[in-house]
């Protein structure tokens, strides 16, 4: 199994969700970084669960530990473990998912792979895990700020619900409210719809859409590692995905390579394109304009309604929904986006400086 | 620059559109496979250009030769490096692209990145460089032909004109037009349509499908390599892709949980899934059901008309189109998006064997 | 940086020595393995300062804890990190190594490259970065006892004083000494050089010879990934190690070729050969015979003695010899040299297994 | 099986010694590198065979087509594959060695890990596949001398002859002579010797010692990818390697700390050391001194002698002397030592240069 991501900027998370803890070590960030840990912390209190009503209500303070790779408030150069411990490892009834498979849940494939799991709480196939990455992608956001580079995700879909074009929208607003979506008519409705599918006893899916500004020219990679492959790859990874477009992306099919094509002028300090269908990456290497896509999650799997299943010796049994579960998981998946995405402009931004002669 | 893709089952393709030759380097291809080399030269003619009215009329033989890793018919378990001779490298007058960027073409990245840059035919950006892919990916159907996954890629959307779903279709139609196809009718509706998009001087996009089949439970692994993350990467690094999907794909968000859960049955010799919202892979993982996966392609960049643009000095320019393009490059691409299918399951196919105890 | 070691099964060390904790994240162990914890405390302890006369006095109880990838007392599959504290982490004064650098240390080579650096005991260049190792190594080890496969180091060399060749020895008798050489004369030679050397305030340098015994016939890659190439590197790097040889080594130099062949014969049930110069390795991968190795360790550089030296301004110094520290370090670094011996084996046990076909 | 080398400056060869070609593919070369492609033609002419009266006599023509990656004389970024067809692929009659296994020849392992084996002359095994490495070494190389950085190996030992300490002979000279050891008195010896060996039928061992100057400060990663470690792993990967040891190497051993310690001082401009056992490395990164390291190699396998074996069958035979092979390896590997060298310093370059905030 490989757990590492990246190329110089790497990361290899480990831990499941009712183990002693969850965490990550980086290894290839740069010495010299200042890091400020509150900063860290934001980050993981915008994925943390039991945040707003519209989230599981499962608290969890996801309060981390920093070993080792940091001193005098700085990066060394050497890897920087990060620890999340795991509150609640209790002994809870997990009986109900020990032999049954959850439908749609990663129950039946790791038991098929692996034989030995950790079943409680999906263990390692659980979201928790996403929490390192957001810790990780945080100190990855540093390093971009050094170099100017913002990135902002936010909720533009909630089943049918859509929020308008990314362009028309004041990004800085993505907070002023729980659903995590700068519109704030939207945003309510959006909420609304939420309740109302948490009041079922069900879920709902969505879209995160996420904006890279600042990126200078020249990141990516040509043939394989294109930048919108890599970014691609690392949104697919994130728990509860199933698509990925960017630029024009799905809807782009429908139209003529004369609508489609991205004029380049020179605007005076630098040359620049009036459309943006390419979505800032042309041959898969960044070309200044904005960096925009879309990430498509599903309804999340447990539901709080009895399910027919199967057992792990074949048998047919029923999975009831317990516990605290996320009606809809797009909110708390925003900063995960992000950090997913700040790993990725990170890890080609040290590549392309190695490629300098 | 990475032009490597793969963790065991590893490829390097190199080769610029007008240099002496594209190729490919395969290191990791167990020993023992019996390679039917008139097997790969079905698949590059399957992508090569010229193949019929609605694809570029540009004649090339993509005829190719085995430099080594092979031994009296079958894989040696070295390198197999396999080189396909670039036919027609006459010095064309290239001077109206040597210096201005042809819109969302790869031409102002490269150069911004690169600084020096072959422009001849595109260079390294290309997608000639897609036979090396073609070339490499017909020895992985032939290492997944031993396990009996059977890969099957076809046009599923060209512009307005949509395909009904896969589960309707006979899949061993795809070749019986040239637009690869299955449902003979919205064939033809396709091919009249790019036919029409031609004689406009105009390019547009278009949707392929792959459905893999008989995929064994287990292949995939659970954090950053989901099996679908690297498919996504896959078909991302393919020239002109803007979007991937999988199982219920972005139409999944609009669904519920209750709806999109694909309830586990025993169908008396293996546990399986009623529905497939999946799409043949939970937690990153294969569950045994087809895989299936949407890849969205631009309208093609070169159109037979002027656009404006900017020169690499800064000054503006008009680029014409010259030369004979690709209408619709999706009929082209259907074995290409095979291919890196392919190369994607041998690799897993090999890390799941290794991971056994 | 990189500290990431191993292609399958692959581990990422962290930690200073003087920060909150050290630790490894292994990825890529297959599920299933039975992990006998108790196994890994005594790895650690033969690595362990203060545990003979010989050795620095520092006292630390390595005690680790494993935070993931066990479940029921067997492998998830899922990464293992596994951490030990350091418990004497009070605020010394180190002020004599913060700005002066110790000769023959990586002090220097660090500040240069690094620029903030943790210079408390070495920091990461510590030689307590290694338990990690250890730790790491015990349960590769445990997976090569699957496959009946035996390593054991020995201390072959202290000063100038040479054990006989490991063919007469009795292996199992290594840990009946404090210097961890199997001939009880030639230890006790050893012990009182030594402890000699120490009465100098001085140190001395060393070589550990390993022996891996029941290796397949088939590990390892026949270019660059040769058996006995990643066994080198995996050596070098340890601390203080300067060089590496197998088999014949650097002595096979001054044979012919008809002297320093291995006849090959059939035993009755495998090919084997009569000599071994091969050391168990042909073309890069085993041959079935032992294999074996040589280490050669340099003289500790921290000596109980006044050097001069230059500070990080450039400003001549006088480093003192201060703290507690080993005299020799092949006593400790027997389990070390085992430990990584085991990654590397382990890691082409699992690459051998995903190249068949 | 991985035939790739390096993280960021990769290589990839293949071919086997009576294939078509043999070559290499270089992916990661910085764009905008002048190469002169008479300085690779050289490097490859120093490691031919047939070049005096104490190699093989064999004739072979490495000439060298570069397929792709350069545009008008310089680098672009894009991978560099170049090939080097065999000439001479007669159907030799090699029926004794399809069946026998060669003593101490790849022979016997090889067939046990792949079981289908290009036999002839060795195929993958052949040392022919290094021409391709001093291809790419060369480009390496050209890289280096931008920074000013010169590798220089020589024979210093053949048998029992033993050339002075490197630091008092100039290495200017090392080319003056056929054996490649730049003191003329001790080249002579060693070429009389080389030739009694021959013809005795039989071969001999040597060392080559490769010496670095003007290394950056800074080279190299502290942990597992210490600069000598992979410069061990990349000296231990060239066919008949036995050992390696940098600065005071096996000698050390038998140092005091006291002794071995190399002092630092300023010499004014910058911070050195009096004396350099360390090799110019420092937990495991360059100082700025001198590198210097020997490796050694066995005497070649081939002799032109029978010698009892065993078929693959298991059946006793016997391996009869044939075709015109190398008395001793050392003087031809002088070139592959410092194209090795080359391609871990450019590589390391490459690291270093990401790693910087």
């Amino acid at each position: 199994m490989s757990n590492v991501y990246g190329t110089l900027f790497k990361i290899s998370t480990f831990g499941e969700s009712h183990g002693p803890a969850i965490g990550v070590v980086i290894d290839g960030c740069p010495a010299g970084l200042t890091v400020d840990e509150s900063f860290i912390q934001l980050e993981l209190d915008r994925r943390k669960p039991g945040q707003s009503k519209i989230t599981t209500q499962r608290k969890e303070d996801d309060t981390f530990k920093i070993l080792s790779g940091m001193f005098e408030g700085k990066t060394t150069g050497t890897p920087i473990a990060l620890v999340i411990e795991n509150q609640d490892q209790r002994s809870k009834d997990y009986s109900h998912i020990a032999e049954a498979f959850r439908p749609s849940h990663a129950d039946y494939t790791y038991e098929a792979k692996y034989g030995n799991r950790d079943y409680r709480g999906g263990g390692r196939s659980s979201a928790r895990e996403t929490a390192a990455r957001v810790a990780a992608g945080a100190i990855a956001k540093l390093l971009l700020k050094k170099h100017n580079i913002e990135i902002n995700a936010f909720v533009s879909q909630v089943g049918e619900i859509v929020a308008p074009h990314y362009t028309t929208l004041d990004l800085s607003k993505t907070e002023d409210n729980i659903v995590r979506c700068p519109d704030a008519a939207t945003a309510q409705t959006m909420i609304d719809f939420i309740d109302q599918v948490r009041l079922d006893r069900d879920t709902v899916g969505g879209v995160v859409t996420c904006v890279i500004k600042n990126t200078p020219v020249g990141l990516g990679e040509p043939v394989f590692d294109k930048l919108h492959a890599e970014l691609g790859k690392a949104m697919l990874g994130i728990n509860a995905v199933k698509g990925f477009e960017y630029g024009s992306g799905f809807e782009g099919v429908r139209l003529r390579g004369s609508q489609h094509n991205d004029e380049f002028y020179n605007d005076g300090t630098r040359i620049r394109t009036k459309t943006n269908f390419s979505g800032g990456i042309q041959g898969g290497i960044s070309n200044g304009e904005d960096i925009y896509f879309n990430v498509a999650f599903k309804p999340v799997a447990t539901i709080m309604q009895d399910q027919p299943s199967v057992d792990k010796h074949g048998n047919e049994t029923t999975v009831s929904g317990k516990g605290r579960h996320d009606p809809c998981v797009v909110p708390r998946a925003v900063p995960i986006v992000e950090a997913m995405a700040a790993l990725v402009l990170a890890d080609f931004l040290m590549r392309d400086k190695a490629g300098k002669l």
